[in-house]
């Protein structure tokens, strides 16, 4: 299987493709933690928006063995109408089925829409909007690059 | 005013300096955001920790002129026991205070701690560990290299 490492470099680049391809007004972010973290955090910033929020998944195997999401920590979405949901990459699209069922259902007058960097089209759902194709394993530098021992620079 | 840019880099090498300095086990990340999204993502991920969550506060000024911080989207803690709060800086300590009087009040068997990159040794509070002492104005790679227009690769 094709095994891609995805440096900070091409993080923002994509971040800032994603930024342009995004043709819609939203006044929150919400991440689904981990993977879309630094994401939402450098939208954040660029849409000078301070709702950036999080929101937790829990995997599971249910009595039958069929793959179940748990979703928890809903945000309190204040006053807004139009909310991006915001994800590393979109695989089976299993998770953010699951939040988008839970978020319509507890928000059913919020419109939310969906930007990922990657989007595996295998999936079960697309995203709204993404910028690379995933193709097999993607190594994100949030996962692999403090396991590397190269650049402790100690200049405190 | 010193003004210092962050790059990506140096808080990478920050981060694995603050992994070392924390003598501390902890079963849960609380980024306090949108400052500590992105440490949370990396320092989730070093310690294989999918328990982390976000906390969101709104700053104002209340009617006598008081600087005054509200906390919201306070997380479900599940059964964690030791809860490490990581955020960017810890500037004047006032967002700090509120987040931990709030956390401290809803989980009282709960114990934070708090993690951040910088310290400015004005602030009412210090955080248990931090990396850098902070001498002025920070321009966090986050905030600024969205604006920057050297590196769209387009690479697609």
């Amino acid at each position: 299987m094709e095994k891609l490492y995805y440096p900070y470099e091409d993080f923002l680049a994509d971040t800032k493709v994603l930024t342009q391809k995004i043709d819609w007004e939203f006044d929150a972010i919400i991440a689904v933690a981990r993977g879309g973290l630094s994401l939402a955090q450098l939208m954040g910033e660029y849409y000078n928006l301070r709702s950036v929020y999080g929101i937790n998944t829990i995997g599971y195997e249910d009595t039958k063995k069929l793959q179940s999401v748990d979703v928890f920590n809903i945000p309190e979405l204040k006053d807004a109408k139009q909310v991006l949901i915001v994800d590393d990459i979109v695989d089976s699209g299993d998770t953010l089925i699951e939040v988008l069922k839970v978020l319509k259902k507890v928000y059913p007058d919020i419109t939310f829409k969906v930007a990922s960097l990657f989007y595996n089209k295998g999936a079960k759902i697309a995203p709204n909007w993404y910028v690379k194709e995933a193709k097999g394993w993607i190594d994100f530098f949030w996962t692999v690059d403090m396991l590397k021992n190269d650049n402790i620079t100690g200049n405190n």
